[in-house]
């Protein structure tokens, strides 16, 4: 029974310095984090329920969560507040009411992510917080023809972690309604849309992209994890500093242009 | 008595790990991680001199040393051996063989600092790693006209950090060939030229500058840090890792377009 009006929190997070997003007993996790600060801020436990886990070295810049209030704060309040509880690598951008019926996960209509790599000289450790640093430029052109396979309803069993069980209500069937490659200099972004990702699977789409951009394997090998996912093995994963949950969509599908 | 030929080495780092460039005995600095990584290439000790010395938590996108080593590696295989053996919040960008007579301080014609701003809604953690989080927006076009009064040779003693003698063979006097603010969207930049910063000067500036940018300082105040620069307390210090040292200039005055 809440006392308040339920709220929203929009979060951004470096991942390096969590165990993933899911509250965990021992190691540090997003969701620990904001609870404990949540409950020194209302003096009361507060459950915090996210859009979506990120697993761990995995960074957002607009991941998603409500959580119901004990009493009444003003939104502006809370944030400020948060952010004067919390640690520098993870902060609350925007704290807002629930619409009516929201909930982070059930509400979610899409999620996008975004996986950066680079080639070349090194990067600046900066930029390297959050890229994937390739040996030597990988087949552009290759990894995205094959990028374009993937848009579309179908079961990505194939690019599931091994925790994943696959008897959820959902299944392994999911909608890719958007996969891009953008490339600039020697920088390139895997940018990928859609109504759900199972666990591990941004990290493996683009884990099996870079074997065909580096050419380890065909594409055809890329194609037949996608028509026959429970074939073979799953396909490799990309390291996890390189993926950022960007956005999580509400109330419809993402807007044209809203990019 | 040098066994193989100067190496120069271009350099990058997150300020946030180290208790500065200069070697110390206790606590992680960018010089003793490089002698570290150097000693272990190559069995022998190897001193590593910098262009200059960035406090603790400046950061560097292009700082530039040099040094002597015992015997001959090829450049790249120096590169990518250092970077294996240094931590990732420093990496080695460039190895090449020093030009006759090179000293990476004494060469040194000029160097570039940057320092961001930004206010409004709080930053992603990313972000805000370099960046200074002002509580609202600064009167910029205020900031602008100051800044441009700092421009040419004068007694900097106003925007030297108490360490700072004054009494080496340069005294406190230098030369600022550029300084701009550079404004893009609720982000600045203040960026600094010149052939030479005391210790604290950047970070001095940019400080005076927000006393002046805030209203807590008329533009009068500014103006006699400069002319009178040793008459008063000297200017408020801008927080560390808002600070990058960006480019070092060799071999004459930046050029025009070189930015």
């Amino acid at each position: 029974m809440a006392l308040a009006p339920r709220l929203v929190l929009r979060i951004a997070y470096l991942g390096g310095g969590f165990a993933g997003w899911q509250r965990q007993a021992g190691p540090r996790t997003v969701q620990g984090d904001l609870e404990e600060a949540l409950g020194r801020l209302y003096r009361a436990p507060v459950a915090v329920r996210g859009a979506g886990r990120t697993d761990a070295g995995v960074h957002a810049a607009g991941q998603v969560a409500h959580f119901d209030p004990p009493f009444a704060i003003a939104s502006n309040g809370v944030r400020s507040a948060l952010n004067g509880l919390l640690r520098d690598d993870v902060r609350v951008l925007a704290v807002y009411p629930a619409p009516r019926g929201f909930d982070a996960r059930r509400s979610a209509r899409a999620k996008r992510y975004r996986y950066r790599l680079a080639w070349g000289d090194p990067l600046d450790p900066w930029e390297a917080l959050r890229c994937w640093q390739l040996p030597s430029r990988p087949d552009l052109a290759r990894m995205r023809r094959a990028l374009a396979g993937i848009v579309g309803r179908r079961d990505f069993a194939a690019f599931a972690s091994s925790g994943h069980s696959g008897t959820g209500e959902r299944g392994t069937e999911r909608t890719i309604s958007s996969a891009r490659l953008i490339v600039r200099g020697r920088h390139a972004a895997v940018v990928l849309e859609g109504d759900g990702f199972l666990r591990g699977m941004a990290r493996r789409i683009v884990g099996a992209l870079l074997e065909v951009g580096r050419g380890a394997q065909p594409p055809a090998w890329f194609a037949r994890l996608l028509r026959d996912p429970r074939t073979g093995p799953p396909a490799p994963t990309a390291p996890a500093h390189g993926l950022t949950l960007e956005r999580v969509f509400y109330g419809g599908p993402p807007a044209t242009g809203d990019r």
